[in-house]
């Protein structure tokens, strides 16, 4: 972690550290404010500096010079609270924070990145969001989205409808992007919305120069301020800063441990190619903003077991989640819907005691097919659950949902087996597989 | 399943059915043969027949007529042994056959495809292939792939080390496609070969009009015979019925359901294109043809768990698996290789309990960095192995492969984390990531 090479060299000519508050002086220009440590994979041209302003800037050193200030102790700078006017002529957003990157600061001790700033700093950092919308910020909660579980599923979707109830014209949920897809598909399923709430994040933190957070944050505004009214999710498209894709909450997965363009939409398109200026509609088969009323059914199960199957997997772990009194199953199964031979009575013992099993694709792309082979129609007749193009992540996530909304084993086998918010899809999906 | 539309009604005409012997007659030609069944999404212009000689053909029926020569009863056409000639100028190749599509036929009781066919009647079915080279056929065991386990791995190892200990010039494996990375990976640790070994199946049936296994099977032949001396795996490059990727073993994936360009290199280009006649070599950096003895290192730890994570994923089930015996645990972790902060304690008894822990990424592309967030850093501090840019699956083969070489929990951390046989590079990957 942190600086090194011509950087390291910088800072340590005036025994620098990161945390200090220091003066930079530039032919130009003269920078105060305090050394943010920066990520391993950073290049040495570069000391970011949060300034006294709370805005953070990568300051270039090659002709710089630099003098320290003071030692940083102070792990914070306080600012004031925001105090904007509204311009009637807009439409209101509400960012909403739940923590993650997007939301993040650098953490002084031990040099990783966690999450810390509100909402309200999101605006301090991207000022030109005033331009498109009124802004109302407000922290849900400040959590890793590796953390997040299906009851901050339930948080975040009451503290969405809130905003939606209250007047919001649009609203951007701020997300770490690990499990961001798990929570955009919760929310598909939880809320019924008639206006845009679109899902955003950061795969760099914005405490370094090349952070992809603004542009995600603009272009999740403009989003929100669009016709698309449904939960969306908005990302870089490429490695380049310009523009982003809106994609489909419940199509939507991460494919890429650290590139900006990591959310893909799987067998569907984007639903539109947003910049902060413009969207362009990709698909043009979405809901419509309305004026109805926004709905919400948050009941959620949480005992429900999410298992990839693999070479070896030994029917003992089924009936550990049946012993355990799990209520739903759902497997990432091989190829077209398949499990080895040697799970199906374990399946079949919990389908007769009402936990009903769905199946999935580890392949992602496609769809589930278990009319083909043998293995696929022994798990049929198991009473096992086809979930056709749905990603694994989805089915599991409207699993939980669907077994929030009734106990009834034929409900549950219809609802999961209904295209709800666009999961599901007749038609065929070879043309969107690209790689 | 089955007939529809006019085809359906041509065999109606007729009250043929599936399993019945028939004439068809057309302008020029006129066929016998048993009617085979066909899936769901075959078009309705053709019927296909297994013809006395043993080769399957789709009639066209435009301009047919048919009728009905025998009730079909006789479930099989038993066929007489290949003899063929030695040409003392080209490789001797040997086909090993373990079941799946490629090698399969229609089931005429349910309509399904099941694996039947030996690797004789491969060839049979492609007799160009003795054009390229002198090839032997083997069936090792026949069963779908969704049933392979670590032991199959280990007789489907010695199978091919018998053959080429026995002076095979390359070993092509024709496999199930589900789990057909699965068992690249594993070869790809147990041999060491001085000679190509190529895995290839079909995604269609051999069956069917359409099926891709003819080209699979010739590429692959084709690569058995060239330089390339790894475990690969060769399935088609495209949609179209042109050319074959040759993939590393442990660095292929089944990404699509249904399409036969399923396969595909994650984290890696292929190593060539290949066609039945030519090979085009895209990565140069593979391992070449020797005269050394091949090797075997088959002893194999089964109980490892492959433990996906997700939100809601309790940490009750890792201490199942620690009671239960199991030695290794592989989770597929989130982004950069991240799990809920509540399994962190678990994962730390598993190692206290000399059981280790590895880390690898649901998003397939990219790599673990478990250095840039505060869970990551933890979950190292807990001494969780970090895989790298390692595919999930193949870490889980690996982990099962390497507790069969050492009980060393130093060395085991040592081998997880050493590349062995190209599943773990250190240069970056970014530009791999097609989407």
């Amino acid at each position: 972690m942190g600086y090194h090479g011509e950087a390291k060299r910088f800072l340590e000519s005036a025994s620098v550290e990161v945390g200090d508050t220091v003066r930079i002086k530039k032919p130009d220009v003269t920078y105060e404010g305090m050394v943010l440590d920066r990520a391993d994979d950073a290049d040495d041209r570069h000391i970011v500096l949060k300034l006294r302003s709370g805005y953070n800037i990568g300051v270039e050193i090659s002709d710089a010079s630099i003098e320290l200030l003071e030692r940083g102790s102070a792990p914070k700078i306080e600012l004031p609270p925001l105090e904007v006017t509204e311009n009637p002529e807009l439409p209101d957003i509400s960012i909403i924070s739940t923590g993650g990157t997007v939301a993040s600061i650098i953490d002084y001790r031990t040099g990783a990145v966690h999450p810390a700033f509100t909402a309200d700093d999101l605006l301090r950092a991207n000022p030109e969001l005033l331009d498109t919308a009124n802004i109302r910020g407000r922290a849900v909660f400040n959590i890793l989205s590796e953390n997040m579980k299906p009851e901050y599923w339930v948080e975040t979707a009451r503290a969405v409808f809130r905003e939606i109830r209250d007047g919001a014209d649009g609203v951007v949920v701020a997300h770490g992007t690990d499990t961001m897809h798990y929570t955009s598909a919760a929310l598909s399923f939880i809320l019924k919305t008639p206006v845009p709430v679109v899902f955003t994040g950061a795969q760099r933190s914005s405490d370094r120069p090349s952070s992809d957070a603004s542009l995600n944050i603009q272009c999740s505004v403009r989003a929100a301020a669009s016709d698309i009214a449904e939960v969306t999710l908005c990302m870089h498209a490429t490695m380049d800063d310009r523009t982003c894709h809106l994609h489909r909450g419940v199509r939507a997965r991460k494919m890429h441990t650290s590139r900006r363009d990591t959310f893909r939409s799987i067998n569907s398109l984007p639903l539109a190619e947003v910049s902060p200026h413009e969207i362009r509609v990709i698909d043009g088969n979405y809901r419509e903003r309305s004026s109805e009323e926004p709905e919400i059914m948050d009941r959620i199960e949480e005992r429900v077991a999410f298992i990839k199957s693999y070479p070896g997997i030994q029917p003992e772990i089924i009936e550990w989640y049946l012993e355990d009194g799990y209520r739903g199953i759902v497997v990432e199964g091989t190829g077209l819907g398949h499990c080895p031979d040697s799970l199906i009575p374990v399946l079949e013992e919990a389908q007769s005691r009402g936990v009903p099993v769905a199946m999935t694709s580890q392949c992602l792309n496609g769809r589930v097919n278990m009319n083909v082979y043998s293995t696929g129609r022994r798990l049929l007749g198991a009473g096992v659950i086809p979930c056709g193009d749905m990603l694994p992540e989805v089915a599991y996530v409207k699993m939980c949902w669907v077994l929030g909304q009734t106990d009834d084993q034929y409900e549950v086998r219809e609802m999961m087996m209904k295209n709800m918010a666009g999961e599901l899809q007749d038609r065929s999906s070879i043309a969107y597989f690209r790689g």
